[in-house]
């Protein structure tokens, strides 16, 4: 399937700057273009790339300005990233045959209900008085308890386990080995220095438009729910910690862990490997650099934080720099102190 | 299934202040309590909500103290969070039907032995020489390789692999996507930059009333075994390297990893995201703070540890103070170095 | 099955102090040795236990001279760790039975192609168009999708999931829970708040003689491929982002995350819990500390860097030292400033 660089203008509101003929059937990074394929120029790091790329087109920002000659058509939109991304998306639309039918190799409990459209892959199992909505599709090998409710158009891919009461909204897609449900950590300590496992005896509660990474684990809350509300995008390997409650369009990216019963608001942006204390309210809009380690609350809405404990990133910043220079604080300490004894 | 105060405060021993007559048929935490529910207060965070939950009756401490007027009836009790824990117990007893049978849809090798009222779900695998205990519950979609041997009561939640020569004692709880008994990573480095694989011909032993976390990862000894003693608690997301060995009662939060070989005491407690060096020894009662890297023995027992590498907890939060100041460090040198020169 | 001190011996290439005609048919650790038994002693730490040790042989390093007496036999060879691993594999080769066979369980698409020699065990799915070469063993429940290939010799455990067009080379090992080829984490910014969903069309490939631990997570590229290349190995739990490429005999800890883009070299060591940042570039031989953050390109080759952010080590440890003693720094100027005000 081939399309022009001026068909592909059209479809993402931009303006050609070059011959707008040539034709596309490709998609390539910028530094690995080549004839037919198309790119995008976002990240600034990459611009000496467009210059020698071989891509036939690049997408680029209304105000890129080349600084040097360009082989290819470019095409101007406000946002790169996004208008490529709106172009995958229709080329996916166009190539992905949408997967429907039940798998007679799938156990369906008799008391699970099915709505129209779906798909349910071999070896997965849906449990008793589990809810299925409208064009959801269930990879093979996804494990399905009992009282479940997956709204319309989910995909939940292959090893997803959902346990007993999880209920997920419509437009989600939860990843490969992602586990929503299982036990929270909770053990009372007992005189004799054992634990005693506290039952978990709530659930978990997903809104719409949600994303789950892979092998990511979200627990049931001890009593109530743990809460992910709509539009958030966890990714890989993220620990949700029971009756924790990740707020709207809130973004975390792999590793990271979130203690028990903490609050994150929405809006935020959460770096890779960041760990959450227990029992915290994080503020709307905050932003948190990867590897840091929130432990008390965050009041002010819209910060930008960083480091163990999180400290504001300019601050964090202004201590790393002399962090580096410890050795040299010394020796002139050590310089004042001589000088002093003479 | 309604209880009325009086009922509850007998079955925890505690003794009710305000109306004992009042119905309880549903738990609530404490900022969202209802009538007719019971919620407890053991975090003093949380005492505001005592003056304003809806909850009927309320589990509260020996020794709380009100500083206001609260609307519902209390419950004083030695150990809140433990009454409210026998509490959920109970309720979970009279609710939870327990699983039994096997499913036609199970592979089940003929070499295999079964125990009395064993629970074998959908899906699952178990393998040659392998055993399982009088009234465990293996859920669907779980592997059990060759030779591996299961206790009493155990409950292996849905994806959980235990590969071969797996050993685990009675009342064992593990969650889904557990993987125990994969290979350690060990490779011998060779002259021309290559890695040879060396075997791990060991195994994991699992003692009894041990909780393995989901998606955590248990290696297999490279010879002998890795070793989790009795009552060790262990979360999502945890690393387990070859041949470590963790002690009883021990409890060790998410996403925290042990490199080879390291052996952690007895009733020691590890935060969340602390890494491990290999072959280290950690003496009993270690307490470790979130995010820290142990990265030497730790011989004195008891101790609270924090930081990377790991301090004693005051001397490592001392250090954090002036961390945050150094810039001003800076300054007064400066200034002392002007004055100098004068 | 017993072999003499002496056949162990001419097997690794080795020179014998003590008794050879002793007989061998175990394997310990220095430390738990017994009669009969064989260990080795590689990691000086260890060395106390070489004068007590019950195993009838040891396996050390020619340059190794005791201090004390030593009971056991000793089989003298240049590097013992790997000389012990080849023991280790020829132990496996005599006893492991290599699996073959096609499970009446498993799901084969028409369309798959299976070569001779291969194992596909109980409940896996092979989907449209896949390959599965010569040799290679998938364990029961491993997810195979559409139109991914593997190569000759390979074994993915149980549990693995291979999402559409991915690639694997030859000799390569997948323990359980991995999955390979989820979507990468990508999503475009919206006016409104929200995040749109940037389809990912890339695939994930790995060539020959990599190793991938269990419950990791490999994302497959949003255009082109995410790249691990020839003998590398991975841990336990590590992220590996979008249009990663990972470079030859580069070794990965557990619980490691790349974020999207990042080049990692050939023949790197990278720690347990390290971040990489995205869109960085890391130079060959490049070896990181366990933890460390990694946020800036690493230009030059062979360096050893530690912390967060990375530092040369020896820098980063001699800050280290400075840190602990932050109060004792504030306390030096603070003294200076009484003596310069009087």
């Amino acid at each position: 399937m081939k399309f022009t660089v001026r068909q592909i203008a059209q479809l993402i509101g931009g303006e050609v700057e070059g011959d707008d003929s040539l034709e596309i059937d490709q998609f390539y990074k910028i530094e690995e273009g080549q004839k037919g394929g198309i790119s995008f120029l976002a990240n600034p790091k990459y611009e000496a790339f467009i210059y020698k790329t071989g891509s036939s087109a690049v997408i680029v920002a209304d105000s890129f300005i080349a600084k040097d000659s360009i082989n290819s058509s470019l095409i101007k939109v406000k946002d790169p990233y996004s208008s490529f991304s709106v172009l995958l998306s229709e080329y996916e639309k166009l190539n992905k045959k949408k997967k429907v039918g039940i798998s007679a190799l799938a156990f369906i409990d008799p008391t699970a209900e099915l709505s129209e459209n779906v798909y349910i892959g071999n070896f997965s199992q849906i449990s008793e008085n589990s809810k299925i909505g409208e064009g959801s599709v269930i990879y093979p090998q996804v494990f399905i308890d009992e009282n479940v409710t997956i709204g319309k158009n989910c995909i939940l891919y292959a090893g997803v386990k959902l346990f007993a009461d999880t209920v997920i909204g419509d437009n989600c897609t939860i990843h490969g080995g992602a586990v929503i449900g299982c036990d929270g950590f909770g053990f009372a300590p007992q005189k004799d220095g054992t634990y005693k496992n506290v039952p978990q005896t709530g659930n978990v509660i997903l809104g719409d438009n949600i994303s789950i990474g892979s092998n990511s684990s979200i627990d049931r809350a001890t009593i109530g729910s743990t809460i992910i509300k709509n539009g958030a995008k966890i990714d890989n390997l993220v620990q949700v910690g029971h009756n924790v409650t990740i707020g709207k369009n809130t973004v975390i990216a792999s590793q990271t862990g979130i203690a028990g019963s903490t609050k994150i608001g929405d809006n935020c942006s959460v770096g890779g490997q960041v760990g959450f204390a227990g029992h915290l309210e994080v503020a709307n809009g905050t932003k948190i650099g990867a590897q840091s380690g929130i432990n008390t609350d965050v009041v002010k809405e819209n910060l930008t934080l960083n480091g163990t404990p999180h400290m504001e990133m300019r601050k964090h910043q202004r201590s790393l720099v002399f962090f580096r220079k410890l050795p040299e604080l010394d020796k002139r300490i050590s310089d004042l102190e001589k000088k002093k004894d003479n």
